[in-house]
């Protein structure tokens, strides 16, 4: 098939591109940077298309042909977006629109979108949240999220269009990008590894549904060819684990003693976030293969690795 | 109160700035047009602020003091937003946003939002459709309309905020804007009035809920004082009524015999829509008080004593 993917360099991206060559696809990659040379051996099956995804008004050129196109752009952070949702509108919600009528102009009919499980439902009613619990984002990040879910089922009724949107929980692994602010996991082990210690906001009873980065990964490909009528499917374990649980965790895998700073609670964290992964097991037959122990050794072990280039960058 | 009015020379604007009037208020109406010459006798209680919504970056001047925002501005229609939605959000969604921006810096804490029951569900799943139904819009006015609702509740949770959105039926009464393409009862009118036939799409089952102009006013005014947690409620009448029937119904009240000319059912139009209003009533007191019968003859004696302007504009 030929992919395009809308942002390559970031952690889901690098990973589903090294993925998505693995299963002999053949690639455009949009972004602002992006390193070619990470995979070597491909054969001018891939393609790099520089530019800058918010400002960029026509995406016929990268689209055209294409069999699928992942959208994995995001210019915002959940933290930060509160503090200037207009930006975040005019960044994110705007632009997709604008690849959504490129796509449509040009008859490419399967879009997979990237939601945010972590987002877009809010403080949790019930758990574990499934896809038909309400939807009410504390972030504007939530709400432009959720604001483009809308408009991939309006553009699917106005054409031949086959939407997907993920509401993944929270990615971890081999990979996550180090100095990043998102992700306990990756970032805890940071600390580990430097052996400073641990800010969290709160008591640490905040429980989280992490989500291995190749079983997400998994559950993208599945969706590929997914050709039933649902739209929106949760993407996660269906556990959840408080920080402190994960910092215990983290002790036994790295053998390292952490210790806690506690700050207040931030005004843009939900307490609780379980999602209920029924659907997309059932719809798309996939589930998550790697608990959070193994994933936190082999994040771990990867890091270990990567640790020169790790050091440097924190 | 200090009331500012954002559109208030449309349909319902003006009929609330009549009522708010009335009511003893004290009003700043923002609108890129507007005649205070219509309201005669109120001596300094009504200001005219000039400005064009969609290109304002700062609202502070003209809510700087209010007790009360009502937020009626709305740049398109349901039946043609789908043709440039980033145009609608644009037009819509982010100037509110620089709104409640403004209304933040400003310390105004109270805003009546009129979102769109008509829009916001789509497809009814189950009827009547109360608020807590799936909101799958099929047009981007409807996409942004509930985005806005979605950016009310995070202002709710970052500020002193008290957002109202009403999901308001298909409004209708003595007032409406002749020449416009919204509103059946209206439109119909105006038919029978110059003896025109009615063009219709689809077979005429097509179900809306008809809310009397002054009971939505009410509903408004009820509003202005909620103190309870609610921040979302359907304004209808709970009565479903076919375009046949109304038909029906306009052709007895006017004595005229109606030819009806049928076209194909337009994809932007739900095919039925009825609301649940029992939130609105047991959480704002509030109920219609109007039959549709009651209703379409008060419009129709308006339309006859205004048919010199009615026939001018048609």
């Amino acid at each position: 098939m030929i992919v395009t993917v809308f942002g390559g360099s970031g952690f889901i991206g690098s990973r589903l591109i090294a993925r998505l060559l693995d299963s002999g696809h053949t690639l455009r990659v949009f972004d602002r940077s992006f390193s070619i040379d990470r995979y070597p051996g491909v054969e001018g099956r891939l393609k790099h298309y520089p530019g800058d995804f918010s400002n960029q008004t026509d995406f016929s050129e990268i689209v055209e042909g294409s069999d699928i196109v992942f959208h994995l752009i995001s210019t915002t952070l959940p933290s930060g977006s509160n503090n200037n949702p207009v930006a975040d509108i005019q960044g994110n919600l705007v632009p997709t629109i604008r690849l959504l009528e490129s796509m449509k102009q040009c008859g490419v009919s399967r879009l997979v979108f990237p939601s945010s499980g972590g987002t877009v439902y809010g403080e949790a009613q019930y758990l574990p949240i499934d896809e038909r619990h309400p939807t009410q984002p504390i972030v504007s990040y939530g709400a432009t999220k959720l604001a483009i879910e809308k408009y991939l089922a309006i553009y699917r009724n106005a054409f031949d269009f086959h939407p997907i949107s993920l509401r993944i929980s929270n990615p971890y692994g081999p990979g996550f990008r180090l100095g990043s602010s998102q992700g306990a996991v990756g970032a805890f082990l940071l600390k580990a590894m430097t052996k400073k210690p641990i800010d969290i906001w709160g008591t640490g009873e905040i429980r989280r549904d992490y989500i291995y980065i190749e079983d997400l990964i998994d559950a993208m490909e599945a969706s590929m060819t997914f050709k039933g009528s649902e739209m929106v499917f949760n993407i996660s374990t269906g556990i959840g684990t408080s920080l402190l649980e994960l910092i215990d965790l983290i002790q036994k895998v790295t053998g390292e003693e952490m210790s806690v700073n506690h700050f207040h609670n931030r005004s843009f964290d939900v307490q609780t976030n379980i999602l209920d992964r029924s659907l997309a097991s059932s719809q798309l037959g996939w589930q998550p293969a790697t608990s959070l122990l193994q994933g936190v050794e082999m994040t771990w072990a990867w890091l270990q690795k990567n640790s020169n280039s790790a050091l440097e960058k924190t």
